[in-house]
Formats: C-alpha cells, sequence, structure tokens
C-alpha cells in the first residue's frame, strides 16, 4: 500500500527488491505527484509527513537520507539482455519494459536522495538508470551510450532520462549513432553531478571517497527537508502557468513552501544554531 | 497603476525602489504575460506601445534600454536575513517570500534587458536574483550556492531560477548538497552569460569593462526592438503546441512578430543604413 | 499530398526542392505529429509504414536514411536577404518567413536524420537552420550569431531554434547583444553535436572526414528504426504529464514503443546477431 496521493503503482516487491523504500506497518511512503496542486491546504493531513515534523518522525522507520547505486566490476550497467527479450511475443516485452519504468519511478517517487555512483560504462537502460537519479557521479574514465539502434531497437526509454540530463541535440546524437560520451563531456553537458578528479591508479578509490563526501553532505541536513525538497524540485521545474518558462508562476508557488518549511522543527532548530554559531542538532 | 494586460501584482514603491521601471504620469509599463495569445490583433491598441513606435516614444519616459544589477563589495548578495524570519508566524515570512517574487517579476517584465554583474558569492535568494537577470556577467572568481538545506530552510525558491538556467542536475546538486559552483563552472553550464577573462589582480577592472561592454553592446540597438525581442523570447521558449519542444508552432508564431518587429521605425532606419552601409541612426 | 497525420502544410515544391522527401506516387511520407496520441491502436493502419516493416519498404521510396545539408565557401548561410524584404507590406514580409518556417517542419519532419554540416559563419536564419537540424557538426573555427537585433529585426524566429539548443541564457545573450559564439563554445553548450578536432590546414578535410563517418553510423542502422526513433524522440521530449519533467509518464509511453520496435524486421534481425556474434543484415 502506498500512503500518498501518488498516482503510480509499483509492484510491492520492488519497494524492497530495488531500493529501500520506507516501508512501516506495511505502509510504504512515497512522494506524492508533482504537481502544484497536491500542496494540501495546511489544516488537511493529506501527506502530512511532508509537513508535520512528529508525523515525519513517525512514518520515516529506516528509511536513510540518501540511497546509493553502485555496482562492482567495470561494467555500471549495460541495460537489459536481449536474449531475454528474443521471440518473445509484444505483451511479455512490454512487461519488462513496465517493470523497468516502476524501477525509475521508485527512484524518482523516493524520499531519499538517490545517487548513482558510475564506474566504468552505463548503456542503454543502464545510462537511463544513471540519468534517473537524482545526482551522478562518476569517475573519470566512465562513458554513457545508448546504442540499441544498432540491434535494431532503438533507446527510446533510456531517451526519455537521458533527454532530461543532457542538452537534447546531444542526447540526440547519442541515441542515433550509437557513439558514447566520456564521463568528462558527460559532466560538461551537466549529466554528471560530479566528476572525481583522479585517473588511472587510485580511480576507484578517488570516486568512492567524492560519493562518501557528497553522501555526507546530503545527509548532514535534515531527512524531512531533503524529501520535501527533492518533491518542490521536481514539482517547480514543470510549471508553466503564465507562460514562457514558469518563473514567475513557480516562484510564487515556491514561497508559499519555503513559508511551510520554516516551521518545521528542523527550520527552526537550522535558525537558532545559524544565529548562535553552532552546529545544528537535527530533528529529523 | 501598470498599463499592459500583465496578470501580475507590483507593489508600486518596488518599481522605483528596485528597479527604475517605465513609469510616467503615474503609469507603469511593464511587458504583457508570456503567452502567444498576449500578441493583439493588428488593429487593436493594447500593448500598442510594443507594436508602435510613435507610442514608444510617448510611453518610454526615462526608461533605459538596459539596466545593470551590480553590488560593492566581495558578496554580490547572500539573500534573506534569517533574523528576519525566525520565530514569526508563517503569514508574515510568506509575506517576505511575496515581496521577493515581485522583484523577480518586475525583472523578467521590465522592458529593459537586465544584467547582473557578479563579482563575489551570490548565493540563496542572491543567486536566484542572479539567475532571474537577463544577462549574467561574473569575474572568474565569483561563485554561485543554494546552501538552505543546511539551516533547515531548503532552497527552493532560489532553485526556481536556478534550475532554469542550470541544467537540471547540476541545479539539483547545488540543492541538495550545498555545494557551490564556480563562475567559470557556471559558465560552462550556461547560467553565466559573459565570463570576465582576468583573475586576481585588474579583476574588479576586467568585470567593469566587460559590463560596460555588453551594456553597450544592448543600448547600440533601438530600445523598442530589446523590449520586443525581450517579449517575443520569454513567450516562445515556453511554446509546446502541437507537441516535442514545440519548435514548429513557435516558429509560426516568431513569424508573425518579425513581420509586425519588419514595419517598426527601427527596422525600417536598420535596413536602410544596411544596404546603405552606414551607422543607423535608431528612432526608439 | 502528405500521407501521414500531420497537421503541417508544406509546399509540394518544397518537398522537392529543399529536401529530398520520401515521395512515392505522388504521396510524400513525413513523420506525424509530435505527440503521444499519435501512437495508433495496435490495430489500426494509421501510419503503419512507422510500425509495418513491410509498408515501410512500399514507401520508403528512395529516402535515404540520413541527409546533410551543406554549403560552400566560408559562410553556412547568413540568412534572409534584407533586400528582399525592404519596403515590402507586412503581409508579403510573413510569407517569407512561412516559407522559412515549412523548411524547418519539413527538417523535423523528415524520417532520415538530418544533419547540418557548418564550416564558417552561421548567422540569423542560417543558424536557425543549423540548430533545426537534427545534428549539428561544425568545423573549430565556425561560428554562430543572431544579430538581427543591429539592423533593427531582432532574430525572434532564430531565437526559436537557437533557445531549444543552447541553454536559455546562452540564447538571450546572442539575441540581445549580436555577439557570436564559437564552434567550440557552441558545442560545450550543446548545440553543436559533434566538433571537428583539426582547425587550421586540414580543417575542411577533417570536418568532411567527420560528417562521412557520421553519417556512416547512421545509415549503418536499419533506415525504419532511425525514423522511428527520431519521431518518439521528439515526441517524448515534449511530454509533461503528471508534472514535473514528465519523466514517469513519458518512460511509460516509451515502454509501448520499445515494445513494438521490438517485433519490427530490423530488430529481429538485430537481437539474432547481437547473439550470434555476426553483423547485422538490415531489413529496411
Amino acid at each position: 500500500m502506498i500512503s500518498c496521493a501518488a498516482d503510480v503503482s509499483i509492484r510491492p516487491h520492488l519497494l524492497s527488491r530495488f531500493l529501500r523504500a520506507n516501508t512501516k506497518d506495511g505502509v510504504t511512503t512515497l512522494l506524492p505527484d508533482f504537481l502544484p496542486s497536491q500542496l494540501p491546504p495546511r489544516d488537511s493531513i493529506q501527506d502530512r509527513w511532508l509537513w508535520d515534523s512528529e508525523e515525519w518522525r513517525k512514518q520515516r522507520g529506516g528509511l536513510p537520507s540518501c540511497l546509493v547505486i553502485a555496482t562492482e566490476g567495470p561494467v555500471f550497467s549495460s541495460g537489459h539482455d536481449l536474449s531475454e527479450m528474443k521471440g518473445k511475443p509484444k505483451e511479455e516485452i512490454k512487461e519488462i519494459f513496465d517493470l523497468c519504468s516502476e524501477v525509475m519511478s521508485l527512484i524518482r517517487r523516493s524520499p531519499s536522495v538517490v545517487i548513482s555512483r558510475i564506474n566504468g560504462i552505463a548503456t542503454a537502460a543502464g545510462a537511463q538508470l544513471a540519468a534517473t537519479t537524482d545526482i551522478v557521479i562518476a569517475s573519470p574514465s566512465s562513458s554513457f551510450g545508448t546504442p540499441g539502434v544498432r540491434v535494431g531497437l532503438y533507446c527510446t526509454t533510456p531517451g526519455v532520462a537521458v533527454a532530461r540530463a543532457f542538452p537534447p541535440k546531444t542526447a540526440f546524437g547519442m541515441l542515433a549513432t550509437a557513439r558514447t560520451l566520456s564521463a568528462k563531456e558527460a559532466h560538461e553537458k551537466g549529466m554528471v553531478t560530479f566528476l572525481s578528479k583522479v585517473e588511472g591508479e587510485g580511480e576507484v578509490h578517488a570516486l568512492d571517497q567524492l560519493v562518501h563526501d557528497v553522501a555526507l553532505d546530503i545527509t548532514s541536513s535534515g531527512s524531512q527537508i531533503q524529501a520535501l525538497g527533492k518533491w518542490s524540485f521536481y514539482t517547480q521545474i514543470g510549471m508553466r502557468e503564465g507562460g514562457g518558462d514558469g518563473m514567475e508562476a513557480a516562484v510564487k508557488w515556491a514561497g508559499e513552501i519555503m513559508a511551510r518549511n520554516a516551521k518545521l522543527d528542523d527550520a527552526k532548530e537550522g535558525f537558532s544554531a545559524f544565529l548562535e554559531k553552532r552546529k545544528p542538532s537535527w530533528k529529523t
């Protein structure tokens, strides 16, 4: 059971198998739809866990503030296994992609910040997995590709995340030519959030250190603030009310979010600590 | 009073206090909503100042073609004063953010091109202020950050402008980790429009020279053309009619804009000057 | 006659004059509207050529998988001829822009991947032409600009494609100041898909080699897969259903596309060739 207003259906076993979701007493808490209308009236209890520090502490269960998706060996992920699809009827193939899209929803809906740690090659659905996470951290010798066109199966699904992380022409170039992009170029283009500096000897160690440092940056803030911030971020980026890039409408909406945020326990503690020049002791 | 079809309310004192708006006989002229439907019928008088050179000259008043937001000292702006918010009821905090969002609207709605000159640190609402201006010019030792999460108040409002100026993963990384971005990286990622080259000794002088040169580039064009161009730009970028990135619908719409533009006094003068190989003498 | 569900009207002579479209027995095949609703029911025959390998082979005619727009000399294109517009009534000027926007639609709607080969200056509608192609390949000494504001005619129409290929602040800076961007910076910002490495002596040769290699990458995949991939790409990038960046809805939709793709002749051949470790022999 999913306790939020989310219009998303995710198979229960995925919640535990693929990502450690926030499940307590059989209820799994995920972020609501990324729509400004999901901002509940102040006296509503809907999704209260995002807006009420007491409720957050009750619901959080064992959910960490930050999740890291990492793999071992020289390949981050090369996506689907073609032999699984070959000769299957269309409906069974669709089922594989449905499962895949639920994993992507789970990453987006997780109240945790999801990091992918890339050391090596991330191609096809592997590139999609990376591009779908909130933060991509890569070693410089890593690379990204969407080579499906080479086997007659265009990487349309990976392209969804890739075209939202890269500039559109970069994404299209990858899809149509099957050429890969180095992690350095992917960082220049904005898809890799943080690029590890050490190449060759010590590369893995430096990557792990960077992942550790970034995860520490995230977990050293209040967990409810991170969850609220993540939901608000993915909501505001889509707002286009009033035309143009929607900046004016989104800013007004975001002001309401911040005013509510300012009344949460972690904000009260954060303000006091800042003004008293001491380290905050987070409440969530 | 605001003389345009704008669905925006901005406190009168802001118009004079924060940005020199185009106020004449008590009427302030701002750009209309950034919606293609705001393109008035050819025989309408609505927003005639954008479409009629005579009317533009009447309404322009003392409005410059270009405004520069600059600050003194090593900090461009670090945003809100937390002590102003601490302990305040939610409605008073909301009021602070409402005021802030009106300043952002004023920048976007100003018929002038608004430049921010960044020399130093621009964080939280300071990063928002910079990212909201039309053109960001920065010295290489400057930096940008949205560290609100560190004090329990996620930079959701700054994130609106930051996520529209940076690639989304870069923006999210800044918001969730509170890590800053150097002006060089911000230029690489497209948020800094022009980066000054000189670092260290002479840095401020070189920045001022670049700001001066860019402002001169802008003011050496007709003021009505700049205003019409700004409104059209922020309108077309939001058009998604017909699906995809909306390119086809936006191009058709833009063709109508350019055909009207071609009949304005400055275009007539510009065409003549170009074909006669002489310097134009702008009419607005 | 246009055989697809496209809500686009393109003058017949353009189809042959400007781009070699897929015309057979007087019927020209273009990509349908970039809307998820254009995905036809499985048993429908609408746009069957995208979904049926047999039908594709019938309709394809002489259409190549890849088209290259190239010009000779030191200028790729500097756009419209101002003397053509000077003194003309508004409706005649509008007609010029209508023709221009049909060329842009033709590039977007072509089932072929359209490459622009840039060697030199691409300004105004020339920059638009480049930015509208699917893939931009440039030599390092090339440059891009939208200097219309200098002659009183703001590059609003070029700005549509430029603002969809560059980050928004980069695009606005070009439009308002008339400053040009080098191909290197345009590559860094994502507008140039592939940048040739050799500058000075041998520059043209290296550019031609790169264009040849990229075109070969594209044509060495099945032509139907490229066409389906292109249509799906431009459709999914615009999907915003469910809020935010629309990732979740787009991924679900894309899963259906890939399941259908997997049943096309080229996918069957591609899967077999991959698993049998041999070179595929494409069916379209």
